[in-house]
């Protein structure tokens, strides 16, 4: 089994996202859509709005009636009426006519415009006066001027944020078709591991791994399905695998980065059924031991066992794996530009991933590497993000901007 | 009821959120506390790590047995053993000596470093060759390096990301103390407005405005609960107001934008028992006609109708209240970076909220303000983020460095 395999950059690796299926889609109530990627296009069924819709508080009016209106020199409108919220106006507006409307308010036919309450004076029941002028379209919104009547709305891929919520409220979808959201299975390997209610021993660590990666899987909008922990025992971590591999989308092995016990990662790895070895090592650091397998068009990870190396891992590289099978499309990831605050030296050849901590100082936005070993929790608790340094850069200078990945 | 309010600045509004209590706790299991506000200090109960750690694979040694260490003049040292993973081992580490360790195993007593294996060679079963000399303490973690006995590990009114929920486990805590995500009751107002459920008549729209709250209130990590719409009627929305007073630890009421329901809805406001209108107008747009008010220690908020003025408000205004109940302490919130890409004017006299989109091109992240009339929905669909154009500005010019509130 141990065939030579050759690190690959993280580009390589991420374009085996694509040859991962999509998971099944549901109909959900619309209270639930938040976040969730939807699965097909909406496409709209009526013009938003349906009807000339006010903007402001005023009066109704023929733009025309207003052209040349000024304190000194006002126009005089006679009122025809008043529009009432959620009704529909019974009459129409001619030249010097006008009608009080609120905001919200259906503009009445004949009128184009809606002069501001504060640019006229009620003379009397049935006269204002009007000290500017309006343009066509002002302080109104045209039918359709929103969304068109069968225009594709939101789109197959987007992610429902409460503004989209929103816009399927008003074209009255109770139901979104959005993707499932997939079961990631998480294994903690390690004879050193003792689950998290236990005392550890000498030379015993608590199962961090577990319950990290449980959280990052939640945030990443997929559902953890956890496996507890196996020793290094070949049968076992076959028969764990085994059973991940039938409940799960995905499954995320960690522990395991000395060398053998990466080799039997990859040995169990390999004899399950319909499995391919498609990454033995990643250009990065943290996270160079990462092993990525196709099982049964499953993602199968092997995670460095350090936790911050993992949840490095986990963020750069499997993360985009998951969205991807959630039907995600046109992501659009902000990383925050920043100023490193001192030089960081690093190697050539591998892509460094340096936690760092954004600190806002006279209206100047810097990133502040945390100083300490990469194998400190403490590191990765004081971190706001990390800052990616180039394969082929040998480090970066301070006041070198910088783009952060927030954890 | 038409006493005189003084506009306020936002300033001013977001100093009342202090005044305002917290909402109680509760202890929740670890797999639950993503994204959940810790309510009180976490203190570790012993040493993390408890035992010396190796960091690489390699071997445990006394840094001084490889001091001056070279390819041309390698060490050699006596092997004294190998460290099994999660064993304490029995034996310790003299001057001249060395044992077998892979990463996270225990140093043996005696030793005080670790030579990583690719500096070595094994000569024979008992003997290896080191070509490099380490410094005390390299390769692996002192015992209370990560985190010292007693020390204040997490604080109470800390956010709790998944390294957080990493760092109690590895305490073993299976449970944390955290604040109760409060209730907040949603009522939509306006007789145009008809739930999304039904075909709207002519001047009429769908209730927008409660679907998109119920998500940002979910999105900020708080309960929504809908009392449905109100008609503009005075004693339905004191009897709704009511309900909600006794059912919420918050009210939102939206609609209502125009002058005379806004009287109205400060009227009803008015006559709940032990109510106080803090606000009646700030200094921002969209947003100017936002009310609040505080009801028996709750704040009840009277927004604007239109759904995006309303989303402005939630984000700059409302948000900060609910995190400030939810418990939240020394908030970070990111606001990212962005180059204008073109001139916007406002007016001097309130801040001006302007939806953007984020573009990157050749490493420079450009804010584009969105145009279009402000009343269209699509504009914020449309956005990543809101940037504020100051309150004594007259209007930012092409290429201005702003903050963007991401959306």
């Amino acid at each position: 089994m141990k065939e030579f395999f050759k690190v690959k950059s993280l580009d390589q690796v991420l374009e085996y996202a694509s040859g991962f299926p999509h998971t099944g889609t549901e109909e959900i109530p619309l209270s639930d859509t938040l976040g969730r990627i939807l699965a097909k296009d909406i496409v709209s069924d009526v013009d938003l709005p349906d009807f000339m819709r006010a903007t402001m508080d005023g009066y109704a009016v023929r733009a025309s009636s207003t052209f040349g209106a000024s304190e000194a020199n006002p126009a005089y409108l006679n009122i025809r009426g008043a529009v009432y919220m959620g009704q529909s106006p019974d009459f129409s507006i001619g030249p010097g006519e006008c009608a009080r409307i609120s905001t919200g308010g259906m503009v009445p036919p004949g009128a184009d415009s809606v002069i501001m309450i504060e640019h006229t004076e009620a003379m009397d029941d049935t006269t204002i006066e009007v000290f500017r002028s309006v343009a066509p379209g002002q302080h109104m919104i045209e039918i359709g001027e929103d969304f068109k009547n069968e225009e594709i709305i939101l789109s197959r891929g987007q992610k429902l944020r409460p503004q989209e919520t929103g816009l399927l409220a008003a074209f009255g979808k109770q139901r979104a078709e959005v993707f499932k959201k997939p079961v990631i299975g998480i294994i903690s390997t390690g004879d050193e591991v003792v689950p998290i209610e236990k005392s550890p021993g000498s030379g015993q660590i608590r199962d961090i791994n577990t319950h990290t990666l449980s959280a990052l899987v939640r945030e990443a909008g997929a559902i953890p399905l956890v496996f507890g922990i196996v020793q290094d025992d070949y049968d076992m971590l076959f028969e764990k695998c085994s059973q991940a591999l039938s409940q799960s989308d995905m499954v995320l092995i960690s522990g395991g980065s000395s060398v053998g016990v990466r080799d039997f990662t990859i040995e169990v790895l390999s004899a399950l059924p319909e499995s391919d070895i498609l990454v033995h090592g990643i250009s990065i650091s943290p996270g160079k031991p990462t092993i990525l397998a196709k099982v049964r068009n499953k993602a199968f990870w092997g995670l460095p066992g350090h936790v911050v190396s993992a949840m490095v891992v986990f963020s750069i590289v499997v993360r985009p794996f998951i969205e991807h099978i959630c039907g995600l499309g046109h992501k659009k990831e902000i990383r925050v530009p920043a100023l490193l605050s001192r030089n960081v030296s690093s190697a050539q050849g591998r892509a460094d991933y340096v936690r760092v901590r954004l600190i806002e100082k006279d209206g100047v936005l810097r990133a502040e590497p945390i100083l300490g070993k990469s194998g400190l929790l403490n590191t990765i608790i004081k971190a706001d993000g990390l800052i990616e340094i180039g394969i082929n850069t040998e480090g970066l200078d301070k006041d070198t901007k910088v783009f952060v990945i927030i954890l």
